[in-house]
């Protein structure tokens, strides 16, 4: 390997912060990093939680990427910015702005940059939720083919479509500005490498196919007709989109000389196009075919990568899409979740806390920072005390059980009207108990999509977990392998989005011949793997007939 | 009326203690009341928690009603003494003893006195569920009448015949030596008056038609076949026991010289014959044909009176039993409940207590003692903060859905497998919002054995609340009355049970042609009524079409 000292960077846009890894291209040593928050967003700028609204300004992006890839080769060891050959960039997602002619968004012109509808429209941010409705309706009404169906048959509020058209009836000063649109993923190899103009930027396989409703199938983009049947607002857009997209190992171009300059970089750096989060975030775990890679935190991104079919591609039925590419070259990359997962105990943690967040301040007579700050401390003990006691229970002991859609249903069979619920509840049914049921309640979450793949034909040879409950909790990592009743291993690098962003670049910049061979060098490894035990397999596989019968009875008679 | 200046006792032997209350017979106005724990229960003597194995001494009693009586004698009036006219008894029950051939229990005896199978078998003793099961089966397969028919149809491990059997299977001194078997409440009287002949003691009718499935259809007691062919054990105990009954307001006699001169009082006091606390509670709270008294606690008790159908006495489906005379002399006495009230809402506050408990001391460095007085004090502040929440919630808003069988369900239809649930559980779902559906779901329990009477034929005409729950909260009292769509009154008495041994005293003692009219002349009233909304009774009844499918489905499909 000629290329022995080279370097990379990974760019990992987050829902909070940007973050650049720099390592070495031959082995994937970490040489520095740094982390920068976005400026206007940790102010709550532009975004109106009560209503969903969550907005982040392109200058927040923009300032945070400079920032941090420079306080990251500021500590790097000396001589490295020369030796960068490449920069591959993740972003959350669908995360779209408006753009003008130039593939400038719209909140970067003067007339605009206080619009939050000129600004790029968060992954989360639910405002479209009637315009995901309508397309929904028209997709399996309009009797043309149903656009839905490689993204799971639902379309959600939260991904680019919705977003557009919600905008654009919104906001007529956007109508007019708007000449078209991009992802997040897509704007910043536009912006580094300066080729922003909207028609020839490299856009993101993974972007368009799973979010955008892009399919070779149909030759791309959804069709005009169907469009403007949802609305005539979109007439002519989709021609000001793509036909084209590109998978995350390929070059978006080189580094403009603008930003050579402006990061201290040649202008030989390649830039390779984006992708999701999570999808560098498997790439960097080392995904392989059949390896399914699940991103546990708050939610859960289920990602998974299979050979095509030898009868073509066919759907998986309920899972959140199937994109050609999306994950790893060649590779159809399938991708599902669950709606909440830490999200859960912390939702239980918060119902716990009540009589310490309401009680405890004024009976002890503390002032409002001091009960803050004991208040804090308590919050922060009581999920690893929970888990301390609860790992203690003999399973089928308590007989508590519970469904775990709290936050509406992902996947498999995508439904947000489902509630999450907890029963089999006794005098003696402590918090410990109920914690153990939740937790049990999130791994029949994860067998329930484990499941639909197995039955839907797509093989799964191993199961590696990122984020950050695999690295807090062993307790509900061994629940999960062995209600899945499969080895877990997981990715000991802290950094796998930004790490796969690197294996991306150094694929991108020709250092290998392959994203696989940039991954096999630079991979971490594993630190840790569950393995399940097969005695509580078998009991789990009994509680979980009674977690489909209670969740098969809130589906049918409790949702309205 | 000539008896002005003429006073009772009402006696009331609760779970932890014994109560004295004088009262003035011409107006029920209180001059004394003294209470009195008992010191071998006090000290956790003779039980077994783990075990839910439950004893009480008979010296706890004799030392608890002489020490009380003395002590009410001592605060009233000077001259009080020489004005009693009666004593009324009310005690827990089923609470039954082993006694010898001169009817003292055998704890009385030296060779028995530390024995815990020679002492009285509290209500909540759960020793016996092996037992109470063979009865079930018995009753229902062996081909003759069903003898548990008018006690709801199903036989509980914590009533008469459950207990005696399993106490003499289990010590066979216990069994070589008893003669007999008394209640609590056929003893005290029997006690007091000298009369402790088994076979001559007058029995309470309450306690025989209700726990020990006494019935004038078969003339008395279950038949010596039934009884020999459940256990060889039990061969001639029928003979033993007893053959007629008596209501409470009858007299089992007067005050014997030796008890006379130990209270201080004459020997012309009539000792009425003694019933269970709810009941003469219902009696208290001025219970007329027709009403439904509802005993508000931990657990329920619901009793109602009715006249005797025209067609004659017809079981009532699903209910805890009916017994000619049980609560009004001459009235179908009808008893239901539910097993967890006031227990659930402490399972609640138990649960979100544990952060409190297991966190705060150890985070606040306090001592064991300090950090007890803390949790003490939260604690108590719990559920009236939850109440005051939860009452400023709309109804219908969080979604969330409870069904109240976390103590199983008592009616109606017992089945003590059942369990409870919570449902419609979102991540906003917060502790007041949880506490809130608690509390609808057990005013839905009280709605369904309103809704069984009336199916069955049993009018209600209208509804008196008596307990802790009453007294403490006016929300929860509000949701009930909403719920179950009938205004409820309040009784005024906080000392119901006793009240109702005082009105039993004066119509046993001939100051009253009738309990009904010394009902009328001593009750307390009410001090309050909750008057159902007529718009929130609409809302609650499509919830309570909701909790009643989620409780069909763990009935059918969850509970084993």
């Amino acid at each position: 390997m000629a290329a022995t000292e080279a370097c990379v960077i990974g760019l990992d846009f987050g829902t909070d912060s940007v973050r650049a890894l720099i390592v070495r291209a031959a082995d994937g040593r970490e040489l520095a990093t740094a982390v920068c928050p976005y400026p206007r967003w940790k102010q709550g700028e532009y975004c109106d939680a009560a209503a969903n609204r969550f907005r982040q300004h392109p200058l927040d992006y923009i300032e945070g990427l400079e920032t941090c890839i420079k306080n990251a080769l500021a500590k790097a060891p000396a001589g490295t910015a020369a030796q960068i050959k490449g920069i591959g960039i993740d972003t959350t997602g669908s995360t779209p702005a408006p753009v003008d002619r130039d593939g400038a968004p719209l909140a970067l012109l003067s007339e605009f940059a206080e619009n939050p509808n000129a600004m790029f429209v968060l992954w989360k941010d639910h405002t479209a939720i009637r315009e995901a409705e309508e397309i929904n309706r028209l997709a399996k009404s309009w009797g043309g083919v149903d656009y839905t169906q490689f993204e799971g048959g639902v379309y959600s509020s939260e991904w680019f479509w919705s977003k557009i058209l919600h905008v654009l009836r919104e906001d007529a000063a956007i109508r007019t500005a708007a000449f078209s649109w991009v992802e997040h993923c897509d704007w910043i190899p536009a912006l580094l490498t300066g080729n922003t103009n909207p028609i020839t930027m490299k856009r993101s396989r993974c972007a368009a196919g799973h979010k955008a409703m892009w399919h070779e199938l149909w030759q791309g983009l959804p069709g005009e007709e169907f469009l403007v049947r949802l609305d005539p607002l979109l007439k002519g857009l989709r021609e000001r989109l793509y036909r084209h997209t590109f998978t995350g190992d390929q070059a978006a171009g080189t580094l403009s000389p603008a930003w050579a300059e402006r990061l201290g970089l040649n202008t030989d750096v390649v830039v390779a196009v984006g992708a999701f989060d999570a999808h560098f975030g498997a790439v960097g775990a080392e995904i392989e075919p059949n390896t399914l890679v699940k991103v546990m935190g708050t939610s859960t991104c289920d990602m998974i990568t299979s050979g095509m079919p030898a009868q073509g591609e066919r759907c998986v039925a309920g899972i959140c899409g199937q994109v050609d590419g999306s994950i790893l070259p060649g590779q159809l990359g399938l991708e599902a979740g669950q709606s909440g997962f830490g999200d859960i105990y912390a939702w239980f943690k918060d119902v716990l806390m009540w009589p310490v967040e309401h009680l405890l301040g004024p009976e002890l007579m503390l002032d409002a920072d001091t009960t803050q700050r004991l208040i804090n401390k308590i919050d922060g003990l009581v999920i690893p005390a929970l888990s301390e006691k609860a790992a203690a229970i003999a399973i089928e002991e308590s007989g508590v059980l519970a469904v775990d859609w709290m936050n509406g249903r992902r996947t498999p069979d995508a439904n947000q009207a489902l509630k999450g619920a907890i029963a089999g509840l006794g005098l003696g049914s402590d918090a410990p108990r109920i914690f153990r049921a939740l937790v049990e309640a999130t791994a029949f979450g994860a067998k329930a999509i484990v499941d639909r793949f197995i039955r839907e034909g797509v093989e799964i040879n191993s199961v590696i977990a990122i984020g950050g409950i695999p690295r807090k909790s062993p307790f509900i990592m061994q629940v999960t392998a062995d209600v899945i009743n499969r080895p877990i291993r997981v990715a000991a690098s802290e950094q796998a989005c930004a790490l796969g962003s690197a294996m991306a670049a150094a694929a991108a910049a020709g250092l290998y011949r392959e994203l696989s061979a940039a991954q096999k060098a630079m991979g971490s490894g594993f630190d840790a793997t569950y393995i399940p035990n097969p005695e509580n397999a078998q009991k789990y596989q009994r509680i979980y007939e009674r977690y489909q019968k209670l969740g098969h009875f809130i589906e049918q008679e409790l949702t309205d």
